[in-house]
């Protein structure tokens, strides 16, 4: 069976999701839990946005992008006089295609960030999509699936540099919410 | 690059593991912990256990068998008084290739259970095994992989019937024991 083009798992991935995450500090043994609302919707290629932020990575002309918006927000009724930043954002990605099951993403990031990431991303046969990201102190891989039209799958090990111990993991399940 | 075979995910899997396990009840959002030891090892292809299970199956005379010995227990530090018995446990697993990258798991299973069970699993291009069991009232799918040598992830989603929601997703991320 032919894997998901990244065109499709883009169109999957568009709507409201309900996140229950879990993260793992290996070395603390300590878990950590969050509940979020994520919102994904589907951009226009040619809209301003996504032109200058390819123009950032000395980009133009490509044909068929699916870019696509990202907004999350941490649940925050057990803790609402405190709201962190880090708990509620947005940015705008856009995958180039290498090839069939191969490219990167590119992302724009929020004020508080100094530059404009990009994602390596990889296809496996089972329909996974692996992201890279090499940051300035830290690499995360990101594993993100469907294990149903409705629920997404989302796995991440954060390690401090290329080939080094993993320090911390985290798991993410995503259910999609219906209009009622 | 070849994918894992499944006689080298034995090999790596053997040993001591501490496994911080984070199950996700979707329905009601709820969040589960635990920490458990696991103990893998590797058994004799020619042992009584392993030619008895394989009778039970029909199956004999199979030639480059891994088969291994799976035990796990739960960190009882918080709950002293009331080990609950299926926090505790240990099998045998005997994997039965079809190809390089396909095959099922025989398994034997604890005295409270009715039937040994089997497992159908595939390995995909980034190096992970997936299992499918399917049992009286629910299918298990589970993944493992390796992030690192020392360190092991699993997620699994459990749906009531083929083709079904999904009830509850879980993930374990677990670290090899080095001896002092």
């Amino acid at each position: 069976m032919k894997p998901i083009s990244i065109e499709e798992f883009v169109a999957r991935s568009v709507g409201q999701w309900r996140s229950m995450r879990t993260g793992h500090s290996l070395a603390f043994q300590q878990f950590e839990e969050i509940i979020s609302d994520v919102h994904i919707e589907a951009i226009e290629p040619n809209s301003d946005n996504v032109i200058t932020l390819l123009k950032k990575h000395g980009m133009s002309g490509l044909k068929d992008l699916s870019p696509f918006l990202m907004r999350w927000e941490a649940d925050s009724d057990w803790e609402p006089d405190n709201p962190s930043d880090s708990l509620k954002g947005e940015c705008i990605l856009i995958p180039i295609k290498t090839d069939e099951t191969s490219g990167r993403f590119i992302r724009s990031v929020g004020y508080a960030e100094a530059e404009e990431a990009t994602s390596d991303y990889t296809i496996s046969t089972d329909s996974t999509v692996h992201l890279k990201t090499v940051y300035g102190g830290s690499i995360a891989e990101e594993r993100i699936w469907f294990v149903s039209d409705h629920v997404r799958c989302r796995s991440s090990v954060i390690r401090t540099s290329e080939g080094s111990g993993v320090i911390q993991t985290s798991f993410a399940s995503e259910v999609r919410r219906v209009k009622a």
